[in-house]
């Protein structure tokens, strides 16, 4: 288990079904490539990586911003606590090794923002076009990178 | 005291001359309106227009990612000591009645979407340029949201 | 008022008659001292310890652990808004300079560890007895430790 | 791995050979129950206790009070990165099932009054006797409330 690969993907709480479907590729991805998932626990992106993650054998991470465990999707492995609300998108940020955002709308650029910060690669699919993240147009191309 | 609206303004911890007069002009402002201000507390930026506001007898806070109180520039007159990091970012949103961006990086794109993610009116000056935000042209402007 | 002193008091958020007339003296006190108070900006004893502040010009910061700065208490000056709830102990332990406990259960027993585990003077009035607490038993006597 | 319990091990970053022993038996019954361990991620306790977990085939999350991964013990698997300093203790307790506090000085009360607060069960070996705490005199008693 050690030394594995931590990879975030962050992503808003709802999603159209494309967007849901390559997410959940996405999570399908980092399952095979035996890396842990790590995201914000909750719905739509979320939950579709986690799927995506699970269903393909893979660790999941959830880093919840309530006080109820109950609060996670139910892919979620392992769900921590955090009751610090959107605080925690900082802890996703500096937990990860590689972050992938998808969609999403400002709680997703506050995430962003503080991986960009703390040096991480940004993978940005369908999401903000911030100088320091890298576009990808196909989710296979995610590939090269992890 | 009571019922003052507190100001946020968000950038850097280095500003260079142009941007710290600008920060300095908001400070001032912020002053004069009676309003508090509060901002992250180090350096650049923060502590230009925490000078701008004390020099004018304003009411300053620091919301400090440090462990240390002496971190603060020697403008703030409240600071408070949060030791984490970053994640203050989302304090200094949550906390504000408005907020002004100025110039800034990563860290300020970090509470620049926190902000909007609150719901919090967020004026820009050479800043992002990230839907959402109101994009100021000169300092005095910001006396029309104040 | 820079390099004004920061005095936390620590206590739940109810509060039995005896315990809120020993609060309200408190504050009462800290104002006289022209100390700032920091709280965590509900109801009990930081309510009272707000409101004996606040009626005796005061300067009153509540560390707000919800998302509202509605929460705060009628007394309290600037709300700071945290959001992540009972973790926000650690910025009222860390940003004040003495502590004061009174009372209180389990939450209050945290603060009163942070505060130690910090390095400051806490003074108990009616609260646990653990190594390291100086107890008072008459208000007045906390004058002499501020 | 959904739905296993997860138990937190409180204590501190220095630990005497004797309690070192004993936590690394309680990180080894936890690995045996197949359920998973939560703790600071640091020294003493916690690394004995991970120790414990890891030889004994468990899965083992350290929460970081630091800001970078490299700062975890040898044992942990799944580094978690807050840089909130001693914050992170809430989440400890608010993550876990049960907790186990094992010696330790204030910042182990620190996470024992916020377990207690959340209504979690504390069990107790060589540390704090705080009303609500289950002092268990011999290690393998644990397996009795897990």
């Amino acid at each position: 288990m050690k030394h594995k690969k931590i990879i975030a993907v962050l992503g808003g709480n709802v999603a159209k079904k494309e967007i849901y479907e390559k997410a959940y590729q996405v999570g399908k991805i980092i399952a095979e490539k035996n890396y842990i998932l790590i995201c914000g626990g909750l719905g739509g992106v979320m939950e579709a990586v986690s799927k995506g993650a699970k269903e393909n054998d893979g660790l999941t991470i959830g880093i919840l911003p309530g006080g109820n465990k109950g609060d996670a999707n139910p892919y979620i492995d392992i769900p921590i606590v955090t009751a610090m609300s959107n605080a925690r998108n900082a802890i996703i940020a500096r937990s990860c090794d590689i972050a992938i955002a998808i969609d999403g709308k400002y709680g997703t650029l506050s995430e962003i923002a503080y991986c960009l910060n703390f040096g991480k690669i940004v993978l940005g699919i369908d999401t903000y076009q911030i100088e320091g993240i890298t576009t990808i147009k196909d989710v296979e191309e995610i590939k090269k990178y992890l």
